[in-house]
Order: structure tokens, then sequence, then C-alpha cells
């Protein structure tokens, strides 16, 4: 029985999605922990990918393999799991099903408040960033990410050896009171690409160069052209195409 | 010199606002303390009221009086409270003006959410209750609650000697999703009183008793009749008038 999952978390507390040997609190391993409380079985959950160490999810996808059917597996897993991861959605589905590499497309959405003060109420999911923020500017640069790329200068894994193009589908930018939310829709992401993306589309937004000057960054190929990685707290995962 | 400040915070790991002295971990020690380390001076700092451990606030008041003036006193104190508690404004008033006496009037919120599964980002903040609410039958109940009454029924200090007497300017109540937020306007509010109303409310709203049913309980003057407490999570402290 190949069981999909889709799992909220705010990431603040754990180290990150993928399983590891010598730390506990990472979310695969709490989930793997869970299944084997409740079935007895030692199953690998598969994520649709990592998030890092702080970065949120309100839609991770994760399959895994049972040799028998659970009933009511779902409320069984969230009643033994910790309040902030919740698995959402859980349906059976076909053997052949594999969160990471039947996944179409993601989205991912990051917070930032450009207030004054740090907001306490969302501190943990929404980075605070007090600079004016010209929106035509930081608009008209996100732009030029839009598109079937080479994202080399936005990924933080410098020996990487596979393909750096990603197709980023859109790159939605919206302001609501002093809260910013940047929507970033792409067939896959580079390591860190959407944090360094976002800190290179502030450094835009904040007149640091011309909204032009993203399209020699991309050609550029060079990590160190393109803008800071943001923090991992004002990232969230919000769902996973299939 | 006298400050006023107004402050902002997530009331979740302390042990509400007032001091006391066997629990370092409440809101007034805190800022005490923090106006202590930076003045030199041991200012009692007078709050409109106190919040229950776990309760949250977007617009407690207090002032304190310091013999010297303190510039920047808003950022040195930020500097150094924790990122749950926050000066969002502070003001050289008259030396006449009393956070707790002065006040005129209070809003509260009182936010619960309908989903079936808790929410993981809001579960700090937002009190989940997985029933269906009669958004009717739960406005109508609201409305006999509206006005100068006895407020008795809805206070949790049994041997209270002052007059119960309150005036309630309004209630709203306002859905957005799966998410509903009572907001409770009025001159001031007993022990426990806006969680005990919201139980009450709710009472209402999934059919316990019938809306009219309010009024009796009010008339009755009786604890038992009221609802439950609600769990203070859920309670935010949003403004106070003067």
């Amino acid at each position: 029985m190949n069981y999909k999952i889709i799992i909220e978390y705010e990431g603040t507390r754990y180290n990150g999605w993928q399983r590891q040997k010598n730390a506990a609190d990472t979310i695969q391993n709490i989930i793997e922990n869970a299944v084997y409380e409740i079935t007895g079985e030692r199953a690998e959950v598969n994520g649709s990918g990592r998030t890092d160490a702080g970065v949120h999810a309100l839609g991770q996808t994760a399959n895994f393999k049972l040799t028998r059917e659970c009933a009511d597996i779902m409320d069984k897993l969230n009643n033994i799991l910790p309040a902030d991861i919740r698995i959402i959605h859980c349906q059976a589905v076909d053997d052949r099903f594999h969160a990471r590499l039947s996944a179409k497309g993601k989205t991912y959405i990051y917070k930032i408040d450009t207030g004054k003060k740090p907001n306490v109420f969302t501190r943990r999911t929404v980075q605070h960033f007090p600079y004016d923020i010209d929106m035509e500017g930081i608009k008209k640069a996100a732009g030029y990410m839009v598109g079937e790329k080479d994202f080399k200068a936005f990924c933080s894994n410098k020996r990487i050896k596979k393909s750096t193009v990603r197709n980023v589908y859109s790159i939605d930018i919206e302001q609501e009171g002093t809260e910013i939310t940047f929507t970033f829709k792409g067939n896959g992401f580079l390591y860190n690409m959407v944090r360094i993306m976002t800190g290179t589309l502030l450094d835009a937004g904040t007149g640091k160069f011309p909204p032009e000057y993203v399209k020699q960054i991309i050609l550029s190929r060079d990590r160190s052209k393109a803008g800071i990685t943001m923090p991992p707290r004002g990232l969230t995962l919000k769902s996973v195409d299939y």
C-alpha cells in the first residue's frame, strides 16, 4: 500500500526535512518514527524535496509504502505528532507514485515585513526587512527571472554537477499593509534558489542596482553577483504539483 | 517624567501580565527589569489591567515614572526585551496619566478556527474549535450581551464584592475562511469575562441552547448557567482607549 501524504509544518525548531543520522529533530525522522510507532513497519517517508532548517511548509508532500493497509492512519499519526507538524491529507495511491520523482512543479512563498519593528506574532514565518521597497522596480526585476534559464548564479552548491537549468513559471509579488509576499512557481528549484532570488529582488527593490542588472546576474552564472541568501524563517513550501 | 507605552506580546510562554513574587516570567516583571537595566531606576510599570497566563496583546498599555528623561527609551527597551514582547509606542505624558485609572474602554478579540485540524501556524493565538457554527444564531445571542448590564454570571471570581455591572458597547463576529473573530468593546471587563462570554456564545452557536437563553443567563447572575471559560490562547487585548 503506497500512501501519499500532504504535511504542514512550522520549521522553526527543526533541523530541516531530511533524515540525519546524528540529528533526531528532522521532520522526516519524526514522521518515520510515528509511522513505525503506529504500524510497526520501518517505512521510508520520501519527501518531494528537502526543506532547510527553519523553513516551513503548507503543502510538503511525501509518500511511503506499507505491507498492510492501516485504517485512519492520518488521524493516528496526527495524534502522536507534535503540534507543529500536521498531516492535512492522506490517500492511497498507485504504487508507482513517488513524491520526489513524480513532482511536476512546486510553489514557494517568501514573506517579509517592512514595518519598523519586528512583528511579535508573525516573527517565526515572516522575515523582518524594515526598508522602503520600490514595488515597480522589484516586479520588473522579477520579470527577468521568469522562464527557462540557467540559474547557477542562484545556487548555493558551487560544486553542483547536474544541470542548473530550471523553468520558473511565475513570480508574483503582493503587498498587504507592511507585509510583502513573493510567490515563486517553477518546475523545480536549486539549493537555496528561492532565498537567493528573494535576496536579489530585494537588492533591486531597495535600489542597490537597477532591475535590468538581473539579466547580467543570470548570464554571469556567478553566485557572488547575486544577492544574499535570505534567512529561512520567511520561506514556506506552499504546494507540490503532480 | 511619566512615560506611556503600548506593548505587543505573544503571551504563550508567560505567566500573564501581573508581577508575581515567585514567578519571574510575567510580562510586567520583564519590562520592569528592562527599565531598571537601562535607567538604573526601579519604576513600577502600571498596566491597564492584568492579562492571564497565555493571553496575548496587540495594544496593552502601561505607564511608568522616571526621575530623569531617558532618550530613545523605546529602542533601548526593545533591544533587550525578548522577541515575543515589543514596545510599539512610547511617549512622555502628563503626570496624572495612569494606564489603569485613566482607561475609558478596552477592545478584546477572541479567535477560533473551525477547521477540522488545528492550524500549525496560528495554533498559539487561535483556539481550535472544529464544530459547525450557526452564524445567525451566534450573532443574535451576542446582541443580548450588548449594553450596560450586570455580568456577574460571566465572572470567574465568585467572591467579588465590587460592582459587576459593565457596559459592553459592541460585539462583532466575523468569519473568514474557517476562522471566526469575536471583537468585544466595552468600558471594562470582569475577570475571565471575555472568555466566558465567548464560551457562552459558542454554546448558542452550536445549538446547545437558543440565543434567547442568554437573557436568562444574564438575569441569573449565576456563573454555572453560562458557558465554559474558553482557553487563553485565543484571547488578545487589542487596544485600550483613553
